[in-house]
């Protein structure tokens, strides 16, 4: 049990006026207690009282005795909902996970244990979103393996292999690494697929003159990396060369932004700017960035619609991009810790031009 | 749409007393409208009623309008549970999916949109349990498709490469027999890794007089495959060889116990109990099987738990194991489809003990 987190959750949870809570997101049970289980349809809940925490497990899953809640083991011919009813105080309004199956909610309710619920995941998504001591070194290591994998996909360019071949054998290069696996399905896009955002390897291989884009991340020690870069497969032709010069100072210029109390709006606005100002501004289609840690994705993005600030602690993308449809894409994502004095950048691979 | 399904749905929600249910489960949506999409965290639903049915569809996932049901599309800034409420019947009880998230579900809640609620996937889930021709046809094609990846498998056990690289390889031969990918994660075990039902490849490679078990399958045209088979590398011990006909003896009486009308519990008893009858009960240590169909693990099991009846179109797994801590284990699994008859195995793989 990790005290300085759940303390920072109940805290949290008192600003919700809310004194207990159903935590289920196995990762923010992972966050406060270090125990990891993917439960799957099986019910895995912590509650978080001002007490004391209790972890309900089912005997199916590891143990989870040396984590330091309290632990209520059951079978699956035992009544999870019981177990947890028993500890609920049933006078007081229940916080839940935005995660909570109705499954699992639903005969709470009909069983009258509680009558009044509320949402309670922005306690821990607060927490979680800032990034303790061992969270950043961990973040950081995750980034520098990124980085490394980042060097082995440009030796990839020009293999002859398809997008495919490459993103399937990225996953080996990430575990020789001793990272666990991807972060997210790596994107792997050669030429006009590249402009789509979101393409996935489909078989496609580079032909001369293509930019291929890697957006690609792996899962370190329960950490996630992300980062975007791309490649020219011989020389770049005028408007992609401009292209690929606005993105990069887009890029720098969300990266120079970040500070503690720096709005994320603004954030946002500064590596835009720069692609607006030079006409390209509808073809920049995305926030700029999310946060991130142990989800790829974590509540609290990089956008014109959060007014939040940056705090010191929160990492985040900085990913500005430009997609000209049928033609070319370019995206440079890096992940950036807010500091004290500013904003450190957990990705060091170079963001020039390169033609290969 | 698919009329014909949605009215067995409406019919098994009259029998919970239900006139209206929110359906999450993106495979039922699928099932029921033909239009697939995974919405991550984004809300997805199918409210069926009395009249009609509203697909409630945000506008990033791809383009529902072909689907025949009444498609509400909204953008990340919308409040789709504001649409979803002016849908409702207030004054009748909702119900809803086991999987609709407590993000959605609490502020129906605390808008009031909703004062009584109950669970509703049972409707959908006995929908999905009988498969119909089409269905069954597409049962038929994973399973085949598994039955050739078996092949490839089996010619992998002398090639040296590791659990995990034979798992990692395996993607391909699936895809190139057309299938979308894994239906789960394949277990590949050598040895006394075989004697842990859950392995999970690590890197270990097979020694001479290992066994080695497979248990694979590949999701096709959206539905999902699984069988499991056990080869020896040279000549078994004469434990590892009894442990092995016994499973297979199992394995024959569970599957010619299928028949419309027999009690799921004496189908697991049937096979279980040539196991137990040779002592070897203690060491069989989970349930027969598993229904299976879009899901790989569907509601309804083959287990001394479940006292409802096989019926017609019904597919679900035999699979009989003995699991020996540090030494070997063995299982052996088919799907079958109920017919009228009584039951049509999916897989035609043999099953004699082969020493390779």
């Amino acid at each position: 049990m990790n005290e300085a987190r759940l303390q920072r959750v109940r805290e949290n949870l008192a600003e919700l006026g809310l004194s207990q809570a159903l935590i289920c997101d196995p990762l923010s049970i992972y966050y406060l207690t270090g125990y990891l289980t993917q439960p799957f349809e099986r019910f895995f809940g912590l509650l978080v009282g001002e007490g004391g925490a209790t972890l309900f497990c089912n005997r199916l899953f590891p143990d989870a005795s040396g984590c330091g809640a309290e632990v209520v083991c059951f079978d699956d011919t035992d009544d999870p909902v019981a177990l947890v009813a028993g500890r609920i105080d049933g006078a007081e309004r229940l916080g839940v996970d935005k995660d909570l199956a109705a499954r699992w909610l639903v005969p709470l309710l009909e069983r009258g244990v509680v009558t009044d619920v509320a949402l309670a995941s922005a306690a821990v998504d607060a927490a979680r979103s800032i990034k303790d001591d061992e969270e950043r070194e961990l973040m950081r290591r995750a980034s520098a393996a990124n980085d490394e994998a980042m060097g082995w996909l440009r030796s990839q360019v020009r293999s002859g292999k398809s997008d495919l071949e490459i993103a399937e054998g990225l996953l080996g290069v990430y575990r020789e690494l001793g990272a666990e696996g991807f972060s997210f399905d790596p994107i792997v896009s050669f030429g006009a697929n590249a402009a789509d955002p979101h393409h996935e390897p489909d078989g496609t291989r580079g032909r001369e003159g293509d930019v291929v884009l890697f957006d690609v991340g792996c899962l370190q020690a329960g950490y996630c990396s992300d980062m975007t870069r791309c490649f020219f497969l011989g020389e770049p032709d005028a408007r992609a060369r401009e292209v690929y010069e606005l993105v990069r100072a887009a890029n720098d210029a969300g990266r120079a932004a970040v500070r503690p109390g720096a709005v994320m709006s603004d954030i946002d606005h500064a590596a835009r700017a720069v692609i607006e100002d030079a006409g390209y501004g509808e073809f920049f289609t995305h926030r700029l960035g999310h946060q991130i840690g142990l989800s790829v994705h974590e509540p609290g993005d990089v956008s014109a619609a959060n007014g939040g600030q940056a705090q010191e602690g929160m990492v985040f993308s900085i990913e500005p991009g430009i997609y000209l449809e049928g033609s070319v894409g370019v995206r440079i994502e890096d992940l950036m810790l807010v500091t004290a004095e500013g904003g450190e950048c957990l990705n060091a691979y170079p963001r020039e031009l390169e033609v290969l």
